[in-house]
């Protein structure tokens, strides 16, 4: 293949352009490039923006309404102020010749990835040189998805967040796509797509899953709210160890879960610094979701087959597609991590969308509704009328009750049947939603 | 191809784990995953981390010298407090339920989608939905070289900043490297070099350039600071009209062009937005490599040869494989461009830094070297020791002068022989590095 490559890139090259002036067809306008295939290939529009114009055209519709959206899982409530004083005194430094600084060390500031290191991955064996801090989880798997390229096989959770096939896609991963006739959503040729249901108390029978090079898992799941216990998880590194595969492991929610015996990290597992990459972020830890600010572990001991560090290649990503997140981000995530009084300010925020999580779960519960997660995430998955389709669901609860949810086959055709409504909003509008669902459903 | 590709991704993907288990080669913590062979065609180390190495040597062996940077192109002044004031104000306002902002949109704030419309393209016909905000234009590198894909050809000016041949090797859009000879530098098979030395002015007979799907152009260009006339632009828009080719013109350095008779966007020149992408930045315009604000222009014109809107592929890489720049950063560049006195204060800032270079020119040239540069960019590009290879050169005036430099030919094989100098520094430093210069050099 890369022979064929090269000289398919070379033929191209080399045409002359006094020999053979390409011939332009259609509208004068039109350049002669070709469509990245990959980018044909992506179906549909990003679940979130496709959603968000569905809410604007409901509103045009019902210019007088309230519509209360529980829908994308964007934070709501204000950043505690010990963060954005720091972000602030950041800023206004800048206008110093003191505090001015430019470039930041692509991988981030020294002093956020310690801190890191120390609070998130405490008597884990992480340091500080193996944090890659970034502007958000769903870049990083941009990132690690250019750094693995076209080549690797990838298994996701279904359901799980669209970006880890999307991402996949663009990069030219998989094959096809198809419509699942059960569920009307797509799944590509060549993803290994690992069922999640209440059937298997959402977690995949490994023993029916095929090897793939790459294996990205969401714990708490992002949409059904499930977080895997430490049992779980550690089958889950005993088969990648055993296929030489690669986990990586989105712990975005890990300050969701609830007790000690389910892992807020993939490194709680032995033997995981061999086999897995974990990415994290501050934006729904600390409500930096529009701040922007995440990072990536990468083990020194993750090791391609022939043996070059993977966190070799992921420096050269870093250095080469991306310049460090923005230093006041980092002076932000760094006033959330430094002191007792800021890990104790950012978990009551995270404390309230929990209790938020509650009163959704427990008014589903009232209805008689089958609903799942909430209490290990700011997610609640629930089917509100079986046998009828997500989209379907979703465009009825918005139209009878103008709250947003988001349709669960968005996720994937696992997610069929289901809608997942999030609890980031304030307590007035989740209970004023349950309300509203009450009176509609009961 | 793509019969094969996917043939290739099921047959990896089919095969069941309990038939076929991967055989593990060498020690057993080595995963099974191959490593991206476009990774592993990737040259040498990024060429400012390679600097920064050389630094730290350097600083150990003389622990008592003042060492002066007028290497990486890092801005060192500080912001001006309208701006930085934004961002604090911006900043403690997410404390508030007023002011607290989630997710904004990915493409970014309309507020300054808007003001750069207006301020950067007066008269330009550019719309604000046209204007994708970002986190710098070497994300948006990446991004677009994500959009584009594998298939593409590209040509780059010879020398050039490293980031668009870089991010097309991760993206496979090459064939391997081979060592330039004469130069030592690299050159990979399929990429079309379009060198811009003295000898043409800077600017490459485009009557010799072969066809390509995408064209990189920087102007002012980085390294060698000239700054295309609207003649040279005209002729390059025509090519790629001609051609059919795609131009990602990068504006980084556009506010430091002096007089009126050089453009400063590509949308200047008629016809330009049938075949031109502009990627720009806050970095060097405000002081923002910190910060991390920049911007990219795809116009709704300009389309694939299948009649596709590229912004369509655009907008959907940056709704899926980034999240927007930060909401803070934003604010400030919304203050460095909404106001007369905050586009004031940050053309005094830019000022400052073309005085300097102003500086650095009078100084090379009352020591007679031969000096290109500064009038239309923060850099200076000198050939110190004619038949001396540039890593040599710069080694040699680190040594005697303490000062850094950049090796040209890190910028490709065309910039053998040269260093580029920065302005980016304080008056009383690049005065400093200048006397040290003139007595090593006079």
């Amino acid at each position: 293949m890369p022979t064929n490559m090269i000289s398919k890139v070379l033929e191209k090259a080399v045409l002359p352009l006094d020999v053979a002036p390409p011939v332009k067809k259609g509208p004068a306008s039109r350049t002669s490039v070709r469509r990245n295939p990959n980018m044909e290939r992506l179906q549909n529009g990003y679940l979130f923006p496709e959603i968000s114009m569905r809410r604007e055209a409901h509103e045009k519709k019902y210019p007088d309404a309230k519509v209360i959206s529980l829908g994308i899982g964007d934070t709501t409530q204000p950043i505690p102020s010990i963060v954005t004083s720091a972000m602030a005194e950041y800023s206004l430094a800048l206008s110093t010749p003191e505090g001015y600084q430019g470039y930041g060390p692509e991988q981030g500031q020294k002093s956020l990835r310690k801190a890191i290191a120390d609070v998130v991955y405490p008597n884990m064996g992480i340091r500080d040189t193996e944090v890659f801090i970034s502007d958000g989880a769903q870049c990083d798997i941009a990132r690690l998805q250019m750094m693995f390229g076209r080549d690797v096989t990838i298994a996701v959770q279904d359901p799980t967040f669209p970006g880890y096939v999307d991402n996949g896609v663009i990069m030219g991963q998989t094959g096809p796509a198809a419509v699942d006739e059960e569920s009307g959503g797509s799944r590509y040729a060549g993803i290994e797509y690992m069922r999640c249901a209440p059937e298997n108390a959402f977690f995949p029978d490994l023993s029916r899953v095929r090897r793939t090079d790459v294996i990205f898992f969401c714990s708490p799941n992002n949409p059904t709210g499930h977080a895997a216990s430490r049992d779980q998880l550690r089958q889950l590194v005993d088969f990648a160890r055993r296929n030489g595969s690669i986990v990586v492991f989105d712990s975005a929610y890990a300050s969701y879960v609830s007790g000690d015996d389910k892992p807020r990290s993939i490194y709680e597992v032995p033997g995981a610094r061999e086999v897995a990459i974990e990415i994290s972020s501050f934006s729904k830890f600390a409500g930096f979701t529009g701040v922007r600010l995440g990072w990536a572990v990468v083990p020194d001991e993750l090791l391609y087959a022939d043996g070059t560090r993977v966190a070799r290649d992921f420096d050269r990503v870093v250095t080469t597609c991306f310049n460090g997140a923005s230093s006041v981000a980092q002076a932000g995530g760094l006033a959330c991590l430094a002191t007792e009084e800021g890990r104790a300010a950012v978990a009551r925020v995270v404390a309230g969308y929990k209790e938020n999580a509650r009163v959704l779960v427990d008014t589903f519960q009232a209805l008689g509704k089958e609903v799942y997660g909430g209490d290990d995430s700011p997610y609640v998955w629930v089917r509100l009328f079986p046998g009828r389709r997500s989209w379907d669901v979703f465009a009825e609860i918005l139209e009878k009750t103008h709250v947003i949810t988001v349709p669960g086959s968005g996720f994937g055709p696992g997610g069929e049947g289901f809608v997942r409504v999030s609890a980031f909003n304030s307590r007035d509008r989740v209970v004023e939603a349950c309300a509203r669902l009450t009176s509609f459903l009961a």
